[in-house]
């Protein structure tokens, strides 16, 4: 069995919570618009009518088609066994997986503040006054909550000795804001050892490091969620 | 069983979303700020530890505490009889509420694009600019996206007779949507008749009718999610 997994080629945006998800987990997929090209995953979408994606990343399987990052490598880790060790710690990988969810679209609108469809440089005023709140009161805020719940066992990881699909997502979260804010981040990382931690023992998986070490581990750009702006950086 | 929700008193804010699903269902729940007061909900927040709510709402089931609304009324759907008819049908339903949350956040976003840390007066410049793109661009898009799964089936709920949670969410986003962009929303309701036809469907459920003419039903402000700002409307 292998999935399609439908997601813009320029960048690895939200696709790439999904993919570092599921090479991890060893899991085999088809990376259908970088194989087909952006076209087909145009005409894919096109073709879908009813209940069906909003926008990409996309993962499909037979007849299912499910969108949305939080909910795709929720469904992977229940079919995959990388999701929680009982029904209620289920219910709270969730919870902490919708919680990066909301950070990465933070730090999506950080640059984009005022409308997707318009360019950087058109609302660049606006992009450093969010930067800055960004930076100094949003990050530490998220940072200590996923801190406390890397807390709550004893590590490396959110469950434990056990990897989850939020650890995953923590990974390419970490990677991500030290892209795009690399002053920021090397001033507070200190502050949040066990995230590092977490982050750290993800990069050692053999999925994940044979996955990182591939030209299919793409370098993140200004054209994905995650971009580095040097004027909306500080330490 | 009764549930303790948790969620701040000046506003119906996302908290709204959770209580409209429970009372459509007829769910028992205490409403603990509007009950006890804020400081009960600050001081019970605070004393969460580990893996915890990054903000209210949350709901608590004994030992079980979940945040995130589309997580929420999931949650309650699969317990209390009103998620899919399937498994497939399941994942689905989560996909469509998640992309409700992103419409909310959007709604949200519109007033508050710089900072919530920030007074509205000091983001208003670019709140028109956001609440053009919002209404012309964000909202026909949603819309259209609704609509299309509301086609689904034969109505009026997105799984037909039988109502879910994703309709319980487009019942109160209509109505949230209504409240901040009245112009807007007059100009182009016409051309989404299954999303109104939803709405009101919803409407006339006994337990959410009841719920509407209570005193429960807290009146929509300019302190919550959905806020109308007459300079931020337009047809």
């Amino acid at each position: 069995m292998a999935y399609d997994l439908w997601y813009w080629t320029g960048a690895p945006g939200r696709g790439e919570f999904v993919r570092v998800a599921m090479e991890a987990a060893g899991i085999s997929y088809r990376d259908r618009a970088r194989e087909d090209g952006v076209d087909a995953l145009v005409d894919d979408m096109e073709a879908r009518t009813g209940i069906r994606p909003f926008a990409p990343p996309y993962l499909v399987d037979g007849d299912i088609c499910i969108a949305q990052v939080a909910h795709i490598v929720t469904w992977l880790a229940d079919r995959h066994g990388f999701g929680g060790k009982d029904a209620r710690s289920n219910l709270e990988l969730i919870m902490l997986q919708l919680t990066v969810t909301d950070i990465t679209a933070e730090a999506h609108d950080v640059h984009h503040p005022i409308a997707d469809a318009l360019y950087y440089d058109d609302q660049k005023d606006a992009a450093k006054r969010v930067a800055e709140d960004f930076r100094e009161k949003r990050m530490p805020k998220f940072f200590r909550y996923f801190e406390d719940a890397l807390s709550a066992n004893d590590g490396p990881f959110v469950l434990g000795e056990k990897w989850s699909h939020v650890d995953t997502s923590l990974f390419q979260l970490v990677e991500g804001l030290r892209y795009a804010f690399p002053q920021r981040m090397a001033a507070i990382e200190g502050d949040y050892p066990k995230l590092i931690a977490c982050r750290d023992a993800m990069a050692q998986l053999d999925g994940l490091k044979a996955y990182l070490a591939s030209d299919r581990r793409m370098a993140f750009n200004e054209d994905g969620i995650f971009r580095h702006y040097p004027e909306l950086d500080a330490a």
